[in-house]
């Protein structure tokens, strides 16, 4: 069994790591830690695992859990994990990190970014963006992963098989829609229910945080200084990332060859599900991401969708530990979602 | 024109009056209060007031507004209007408080209820309860109003023709719903999205502060000690009161006679309507309470809905002022609800 | 492995009963029909299943399926099962129905509940009331299992432990809210997302078909006619139904007691869980029934929340399977709901 | 007075457009006509209006009507006003229009567009397109408007400013969002509860009805044939429209020369509120349109927002209206929407 401990819990991430690996059938929990929940009852944070686990939230006593973890999911805040990964013997235990601290390989990038200074830039050379389908063969080899962000993951995987092939190389609109679940689990103005539930809005235009993530992995793809726009949009769903990205290809293309090209590229993932139609409701609950395809003439348009706390976050997280210990990528991920 | 002056306008239940006294035929605002909001537009604070006022949030200035103003609304948190209501000349200037420090006859309920002292019992013997269909003569003559709660209003207007006659003698029940709006403006756990969306629950069984207040109502009707028992629910609602009143008459009565009963107590009452079926989607945005009676032997069930901001707060406190200063009572409050 | 055709797949109990028994550990699926789907992928009326299952819906072939097949699930509308089940060979295949066909013990009270002539009467006895915590011992011996409504399992777990002292000797009320996905996948203008998604209102008050369903139970647990009155809301959440019962005890009871005894009741009981508050977003997407129980005097609120298509039917279906095989209850169906 | 009949005043646009008439101060309507309700209360079908209305829906006696009205609403599904229109007297009668019949001043636009036949080419020269900010001088004096689409009054408002001054050039990318109300009173799958209420998906990308009605107007204004790629989304609110246009300029442009542009153009347009941020919840319930512009080096970003059945619909006819019958545009058409 791997020997797995969770860092911050109690959050909607951690939760739904929580939810995947008590049911995982390679993995026993060794500890989970929470700051202010510690000597909670997991089920007390979390009530839909109760009767499911006794587990009791931890101090985050981070040194003492990394002498019997083989992995530790570190679920904070940004900037939290950088300063404290010094704690953990990385070449005994393997993190894989839910924050934004190590996924940018230009530690500028990151402070610029999110304005925090970066305290470990010596970890950066030993990580791997964790985006399961495009990054494969250097998270089996990192004792770090960079597990994505949300709109990332899916505005990537939607354009992958494009970026692969070096066709973007005209502006690339991402139009994305996020669920409420990403902002967390602290009640704040934005997630504040009469504020929310009614209401649609763009919002960090040219100014979100994920935007120089995206163009990050689109960049190293192609190789080259690509052009992307990414606006953010808050809807009143819970969960669920939808991104619709517009590509003016160089040349016009059919169609068939490019639904062909994204057969190809994905014809291996068992995460991928290539549709007629992408939408929230199919994926919700599950770790797949869902991804259409449309073309006229020259313009393409791809929309992708999926359950940003699981392929967007913990999903996603456990599909990277799948790779490392070297289990098939589906074990204990092969869920439905949600529908209705 | 009635000179109107807001104590405390940044709050769903300000915004509100603010919506519906900008566009009152008899009435002027000549100022408007927030701590925490002073100086900004107040179409800042209210998106949905843009274009429609210039009116910037003074300090709370409440004496020197009480000098100019015919009336006040206070619309603060419980506990605040009994210390600052000193400020006023009550000779001179009416007070409609909206907060739930007026509403109770006995300070001692006020006080157990609240578990805040009261700083104005004196005040209390000045004071009408501004249920205006139940008690309109009071009002006229009062210089301080309690208006209702939101919770009280839909219960006590779907209970008050049978209370009037006495047949409330067994054990009421009253189902409550309550939308997130009630929760006012501040984000907390219980209103946060993710939380709220989609669920429902029960809370503060047995213990919800609405309930004496019902209760006082109820037995000042019926002349004697009644029996209730009130449990309130959140829906993922953002505006609406739904009552579900259980009455175990008596005797048993046709169901002809108990909506005779109803017509003839609600005849010349311009927000009530009775209908087949009351719903929170034909009364949000109106001023309108609407009551469906049902019946089966001795059993009868009623149900109410309420917008909770308008009927059960700010449209309620206007009716209120309209009566007061002798206008007819849809005065300015005449307008349909948001259907679909 | 227990061979299972499921009749009337493309539902949504049907897809909720694909769902679970796709990942039963014991349980092959050799057929899955659907009269309006017949040719179709599975997949492509349920979105969530794709990547999941390969099955193809089949033309309504009862007879034929009923010779390979162990058990057999009806997920059909009311009337039809009990004219199919007569090419079943219930010797031989036990049958699981979702129906209210087989619910009643007397068929008149069917027949004025649902103003349908009963075509098997005889079937009746050959029946249990699958209430799985209630009637474990009748569902083992049965050879057809009358799944409950959703309304009647939440309601009478929530009731169970004081009907099965006789402590309910008076009146009880049962207020019941449900979200859409009970109404069915047709859609009608009580699922119109704009007549459903901002209302809440109570429907079919003291005349909804769960009313005499959940008054037999209590009638025959208790041997005697008891008194409900169940009225019914319909609120804007997907899945889910709350109930919140008011019992007035004939004497004044401590909580602890009450607790107790709850407690005792079901403490063998893996799909039970008593807590402190129930809600809906702690058992969606779950086969839990959350139930939480307050005392003040002698009046009791019992408060109850099930994932109306889980344990409310399919789940509940699967578990009756689990109790009739002999296998633990809890096998295939041990997954935490989706919170947030 | 303004007589005033509307012709199918059953369905969501019918009954907004009673809901502003009603309280119009220059309008009596002297009839509203429903083919399947006719006989019925006008308050049974829209039950937000009871109480505000004793109007009787009448049959469809178009000709009748026309000898008496000053100006007639046609709120009928595609293909049905163009057949109609015939009976009446355009001489004497105006008509506002709210479906797609006399949208295109190219006949062969629309028959492709719907896939119907036009009845009355000949009435199309007689049409204004009913946009009123823009067209303003040819509503005044046509015997007929063509109220616009919902997606195509909130995206030709955002890109106006741009479009007058032929700066979209490059390929116009609009991402639109919509609420189910849209969708019109009649269920449907795609408006149906479980099935949009947690979802969030794109629609008829390349092929949406609104994409020709928009290119037309953006064509018109820049006099050239100008390229845009419009994909609709169909988001879990029931009202809003919201736009986000990307556009490239042929140049870099400071963002205050393109927010001067902006106010220039709509200085004098009292229902467009340039803002900050434009979302959903500011406008629901009123007839605003707000307009947030942001640029970034020579992309543009546009944002817009309108409550599609009012600026979507039936408060834009009425506004247009007003500017047939030379009233302030602004009459009976200022009231805030519902914020929270």
């Amino acid at each position: 069994m791997i020997k797995v401990a969770i860092i911050g819990g109690a959050g909607y991430t951690g939760g739904e790591l929580l939810k995947i690996l008590l049911f995982h059938p390679k993995v026993a929990i060794i500890g989970v830690t929470s700051k202010s929940h510690s000597g909670k009852k997991v089920s007390e944070i979390h009530p839909n695992l109760n009767h499911l686990t006794d587990l009791i939230f931890e101090k985050e006593n981070i040194a003492e859990l990394s002498q019997k973890a083989d992995v530790m999911f570190f679920a904070l805040p940004a900037g939290e994990s950088m300063k404290k990964i010094k704690d953990v013997d990385l070449s005994k235990t393997k993190v894989i990190d839910l924050s934004a601290d190590f996924r940018f390989w230009d530690k500028n990038t990151f402070e610029e970014t999110y304005q925090i200074k970066h305290f470990a830039p010596d970890v950066i050379t030993k990580c791997a963006y964790g985006l399961s389908e495009v990054n494969k063969n250097k998270i089996k080899q990192s004792s770090v992963i960079a597990n994505p962000g949300c709109f990332p993951t899916a505005a990537i995987l939607g354009l992958y098989p494009l970026a692969k092939e070096k066709m973007l190389t005209n502006l690339v609109i991402i139009n994305g829609v996020t669920g409420s679940s990403g902002s967390g689990v602290k009640p704040t103005e934005r997630t504040h229910h009469p504020e929310r539930a009614h209401d649609f809005k763009a919002y960090n235009i040219f100014s979100h945080h994920h935007s120089p993530e995206i163009k990050q992995s689109i960049d190293l793809l192609q190789g080259l200084n690509s052009s992307i726009a990414f606006v953010p949009h808050s809807a009143p769903i819970i969960r669920g990332i939808f991104i619709t990205a517009y590509v003016t290809l160089p040349f016009e293309e059919k169609i068939e060859k490019i639904k062909a090209l994204y057969q190809e590229t994905y014809k291996d993932k068992p995460f991928i599900r290539l549709v007629d139609n992408a939408r929230i409701s199919s994926v919700v609950g599950s770790n797949f991401c869902d991804i259409a395809v449309y073309a006229q003439k020259n313009q393409i348009v791809i929309t992708t969708a999926i359950d940003n706390l699981i392929k967007g976050a913990s999903g996603q997280a456990v599909q990277n530990m799948n790779i490392i210990f070297e289990l098939p990528e589906t074990t204990g991920l092969l869920f439905a979602g949600l529908h209705p």
